[in-house]
């Protein structure tokens, strides 16, 4: 008698991220309901179920959908508005005016919903973002079909969101309040940053994080300069700062982090922070080299971030894990730092811990949800396949993603986006990069 | 009276890279026996040209064919092979005994047939290679009709190709005298490094590359192990070493270079010498950062390499330019570091001009050959276009590469080798694959 299931989804390679570092051959995850049922041989998987529906990849690698632990996706209509700049006169001269002149509902709606539907072609299922207009964020993730954190952003100068910090609080938690059950959207609070957000401010954050069990998630040592200057202003570095303020602990998500001394390593490893890596956004702003192969061994939770489309200048979350493979190893002087397997599971289960979603997705497990994609490991140009999670890490190509489901739904088929028009999104993207080039 | 010419191509965004730093919208490029005739405006080349044909790119960027300055082409059947080990562990225990059991006529046939067709369709038209059996590796890359400089490489071990240094020499010697008129083909001098090579063969190579006019392709102070071993066996450190040996000229490619006092910097600029920088593979073997901000001021010619497949995992040289262009800036704590500009630069004219090659190739210019590339900028996620050069190099993707010609032939058209089976490749690098791992 063969059990029913919603889909059977067959790979030559099922990495399913825990257990840690190990390569399935010709396996397959059964799904119904949005949940993944059995991960088994393909042929037991076809002695055991009924499959509605079956796809066959024996050339391709299965694995959990990719987590992007730090992004501003809106900025997707920037993407490349100026390079090669210095991180104030980038800011200052480009990016704060550009922002000042056309952030507003329209703006963060198109901007997330190009965003939503590049990390979706490359794999990304959940993203960590930090922005202004959460509540047409969370409608927009929502829409794309993508999981996603929604920051509620708290910052000390006025914007077309809100003008004091107590707006900023009040319309955050209703956005809060009015999206919570929104299908995949969770929020964090998302201070921005220690010099642009008061000693008040982090405090009631840190209430309200604790009440409502929400993540904390931040900019923290992302240069040499704010360091050095907060010691300058205030005689307190910022993470000293925070932990002053109660929120260096498990719910923190420290972004950054390039310019840590040894007992600030040791602090964030004992408490369990959770570091959002963005290696290609530190090297583009010339920010330093954040150390994570030594907050691996100190116990931090290390994940990877793509950060915004201006400062990176894509959200290739397959090309981010590669680069920060291979940078962690040259930072640490060992070319056994941060193998592919880790690497992998800081894109992966490791982003879900940040998040809390860890009983949930980040791995192929039994009993989780079926947030998972496939990448295409035929070409010759990555092959031989020696080992896949190798292949995965350090040969494959963000266009080389095949499948990708949500909850068990589809989101890309076949190379395609199930939900989007690729060329009414170049379009789109068209349309605001001559507004913008014109201002 | 229209002109006849073989070849228009039109394109949204001609980047010349002679003038640096400039785009010419909307132009097009004349061909006729492959060469370059004009470079104009789209309307007035229709109305001045009679083209036997026309290739319409009105959203691709249209540059000059990638130079990839450093290379062991025939390992792409190692690709992924030994990962996340150190150096020593990584030779000695896997790299090494796969070569001494497999290294041969065949393999390098196969591996670099494998290479070209994955560099081709990468937009790279000329490749700087080391590696044993240059004979057969000249007739591989004429056959797939590809530019290369094969280097006669010479080393004091014994290997599958010569037993001694002089055996090296002689086969290296009549592998020129045979081969040096293939279309496309070159030679240069490849001495592997100076912890393998003596004096007197380096004094050799100094007397031949000066009678022949060749460039010397050495890998140069690629890890800090190989300078102080240097110093402590020798009292004397490799680039010194190769100076007082006369060799540190305009004629030397200096390969990795991450390890350089202030004075050597200095000594390699006052002499012209290139650089052929690999930052993938200096990172994942954590071997250290080249200054290549400093190397450029001081005056070198800086290029850059993919470097084998068993140390980065590709020939991917349009992403090797975005993560030299990332890596620059960090290393040089500075933003405006290697723009964008000087980075296609390094792997376009910097790379011709290594190999002795500028007046020939590296840049669109009228005379020079048709060695030309196009870039699809119009997937939405590569989109808005603000600057088509910074689109390049921090947001394209080797598999949007169009259409490649060399020397005005078409090695690519539409996104598909012209003369290769992709599939065929496939099984050819599964076979090699299977054989290499059943060992």
């Amino acid at each position: 008698m063969l059990e029913p299931c919603d889909l059977l989804i067959e790979a030559g390679h099922v990495v399913p991220v825990v257990p840690h570092a190990v390569v399935l051959p010709d396996h397959a995850v059964a799904v119904t309901a949005g949940r993944i049922m059995a991960v088994l041989p393909i042929a037991e998987a076809r002695a055991r179920f009924r499959p509605a529906a079956v796809i066959s990849r024996p050339q391709h690698a299965l694995l959990p959908g990719l987590v992007n632990l730090h992004c501003h996706a809106a900025m997707t209509v920037m993407r490349g508005l100026a390079d090669d700049l210095p991180l104030m006169r980038w800011l200052q001269e480009h990016i704060w005016p550009t922002e000042a002149a056309f952030v507003g509902p329209e703006l963060v709606q198109d901007g997330i919903t190009l965003a939503a539907a590049e990390m979706l072609r490359g794999g990304v299922t959940t993203v960590n973002d930090m922005y202004f207009f959460p509540d047409v964020a969370a409608q927009a993730f929502a829409r794309a079909g993508m999981r996603a954190t929604i920051g509620l952003i708290v910052i000390e100068f006025p914007s077309a969101w809100a003008q004091s910090p107590a707006e900023y609080f009040d319309k955050g938690l209703s956005v809060y309040g009015e999206c919570k059950d929104l299908p995949g959207i969770r929020f964090a609070f998302a201070p921005h940053a220690p010099y642009t957000v008061s000693d008040e401010s982090f405090e009631r954050i840190r209430v309200l994080s604790d009440q409502l069990d929400l993540p904390v998630h931040v900019h923290v040592h992302e240069t040499a300069f704010e360091v050095d200057d907060a010691v300058r202003q205030r005689n307190e570095r910022p993470l000293a700062r925070l932990k002053r303020l109660g929120l260096v602990n498990s719910n923190l998500i420290a972004v950054h982090m390039t310019q840590l001394s040894d007992a600030e390593i040791q602090l964030v490893g004992e408490q369990g922070v959770s570091i959002a890596h963005c290696p290609e956004s530190n090297l583009k702003l010339a920010s330093g080299f954040a150390p994570i192969e030594r907050l691996r061994r100190a116990g931090a939770n290390v994940a990877i971030g793509t950060d915004g489309c201006a400062s990176n200048n894509d959200l290739d979350l397959l090309g981010e894990i590669r680069t920060a493979a291979l940078l962690a190893k040259a930072v640490a002087q060992d070319a056994a730092a941060i193998d592919a397997a880790y690497a992998l599971q800081m894109a992966t289960l490791n982003g879900a811990r940040a998040l809390g979603l860890d009983a949930e997705i980040g791995s192929i497990e039994v009993g989780k949800s079926a947030d998972l994609i496939t990448v295409d490991l035929s070409r010759f140009d990555v092959l031989p396949v020696y080992s896949a999670i190798s292949q995965l890490v350090y040969a494959s190509n963000r266009r080389d993603v095949c499948d990708v489901w949500v909850m068990g739904e589809p989101r890309v088929q076949d190379g395609a986006l199930c939900h989007f028009d690729p060329n009414a999104l170049a379009e789109l993207a068209r349309r605001w990069g001559q507004r913008i080039a014109a201002r």
